[in-house]
């Protein structure tokens, strides 16, 4: 890192040393950065100076206050950090609109300008210090979302702390980004819930019928409850428009699937199919053909090794590979995922070596 | 395999060369059945006899027929098959009430008897025999459903099948089995397209802010839409059902977000936890505690190689495997999961090897 007017030089206060706190602290340590931690759970705090993620919070004024508490006290520590200190300010809370306001309403216009909003797109089911990793943001699109009195100063430091974190920063403004991770992060939550939430009415037997699909769909439903209800309840706002659209889109569909509305059906589909495409990356944005093998794998420790050091050997990237694993079943299928020109390739290659594989 | 009473020994006619047809195909080749296949298209019985699941169907009385067309032509197939020969009927279609129904009305009960319907619990994002595998079945459960009429020599028969395709029977009345299966893979499938679809609306600059949540959530919906509109009407009584109740959900839902009732949303999000839990085996069944190792890997080919033989050197076997790679990024984080047990040690020993890693 070059010295430059907006360096990030600290020392940075870090207020939350949860998973994302604690892991800022151990990237900023890792580029030499005075980080000062506290938390209201000194536990935590000891955990993670004990990782190396930065000593407890000392009286000494901070250039950056990294505020990383759940949804529901962001804006107390957002205002809290503005009035104690001159540092600039930003927090890693996932929504942005709701504390924005509420900060706005208490400190003067002065002191919100040291003030901008930020959301690293990383993390993990698990939660708490002992999660955390330096590793977490590496090339994550962490979004920044100034408002309009924001100084570009407090912009270029908190840019700064995404670079430095391995991050690669994205410029929303608060409302575009609510509504963003409203329809990308949270509608999908609450539907993985409700798809997840009516298997718990099913027969126990019934649920031997369950494969892949359902596994992938509901895994987010397994997500801390006292969390993500704080998430929603601060984009109430952006979710409820968007829950009012599904609603309406249900009972269309629900219509045309107790009147046996075949073209209806299709066309909710073939919607369904082009959301997917949207998706960036694995899911077939237009600059990335890739194509699926099947692999049968003796469920076996090594058997695994064996499969991708072929496919090393054969010289063919694995950009994905999932398992398809039941229990008490003897060979699993794994999934590679590889780029569409190189899967026939590798399918000779593999059989080759005498796997079994189908596309 | 012994000969008994009711082995399976053949000829056996596949009516419908497609993805499990052939499967199936392939898999009776490899115990010396002679397979007979027919479909509507010739050049799907030239492959699939290419690729050895059997011979074009001659005038051959089979043993046992089996159905694998798409779930509009089941039922007719089915009749044609019964009233064509002796032989016992099956069917591997995902919906068994609605054809049973409609083949009742049309042959006499001494027919039916030779009937009983079957759905094997496996496929793949790809269709048609090139993406069949003797394999397809291995370990998967495939539902068997009975009628009232059923002859026991016909479910022995069909049970048969299922075993020597290397697949799991369980039996399920009719109606149990649509039940279970609009709610353990229809009713996710069509949460799954309503969430994609919803990402159509989206302003392509706030599709960046996607992370492997709505991956998850969203990759069953880039099926096809032709097969799955047929699933859906076919399976419409349940389905309608299921889709008033979400409805409701849905409802109450919207209101507590809306009127930002906690308790309520946390109430509804608790349900989905214990939804994902009954889902048996990755999600938390609890006779298998699991726990996930994050791992980074760079972006080369052979890395991950070296990352699974070195858990495999050490010993642990991977249960699953998940690379979070996000496009443009030169360090993918790879999850694995392992028996609860043996985390700590795989921790120890990979970091003692020079990987970076973190729970």
């Amino acid at each position: 890192m070059g010295v430059h007017r907006n360096a990030l030089t600290g020392p940075v206060r870090v207020v939350g040393t949860g998973l994302l706190g604690t892991s800022i602290g151990l990237a900023l340590r890792q580029e030499g950065i005075d980080v000062q931690l506290s938390d209201v759970h000194d536990e935590n705090v000891r955990i993670a100076s004990g990782l190396g993620a930065g000593s407890p919070a000392r009286d000494v004024p901070a250039q950056l206050v990294v505020v990383a508490v759940p949804p529901d006290q962001v804006a107390a520590e957002i205002e809290a950090a503005l009035v104690a200190s001159d540092g600039i300010v930003t927090d890693v809370g996932s929504v942005k609109s709701l504390p924005l306001r509420q900060v706005g309403e208490r400190v003067s216009k002065a002191q919100l300008e040291r003030y901008v909003g930020g959301h690293p797109m990383a993390g993990s089911e698990r939660s708490g210090p002992l999660a955390a990793s330096a590793a977490l943001f590496d090339g994550r699109p962490w979004a920044l979302t100034p408002h309009p009195h924001s100084a570009p100063a407090a912009i270029d430091l908190v840019t700064e702390l995404a670079r430095l974190c391995g991050a690669l920063p994205v410029t929303f403004t608060p409302d575009e980004h609510d509504r963003a991770v409203a329809r990308t992060s949270h509608l999908p939550h609450l539907l993985a819930a409700l798809v997840a939430g009516r298997l718990t009415d099913a027969p126990a037997d019934h649920m031997v019928l369950s494969g892949q699909g359902v596994r992938d769909v509901t895994r987010i439903a397994a997500g801390d409850p006292g969390l993500w209800q704080q998430i929603i309840t601060a984009n109430a706002v952006a979710l409820t428009d968007l829950l009012r659209e599904v609603r309406d889109d249900l009972d269309l569909l629900l219509s045309a699937v107790h009147r046996g509305e075949r073209s209806a059906i299709v066309g909710f589909l073939d919607r369904g199919v082009a959301g997917t495409v949207a998706i960036p990356g694995k899911h077939g944005g237009p600059a990335q053909a890739i194509s699926a093998l099947f692999v049968a794998v003796p469920d076996h420790p090594g058997e695994l090794a064996r499969l991708l050091a072929d496919a090393g050997d054969i010289g063919v990237n694995v950009e994905d590979l999932r398992i398809d694993h039941d229990p008490g079943r003897p060979v699993g299928l794994v999934e590679l995922t590889v780029a569409s020109e190189r899967v026939d390739f590798l399918q000779e290659s593999l059989e080759a070596r005498s796997w079994t594989t189908h596309r």
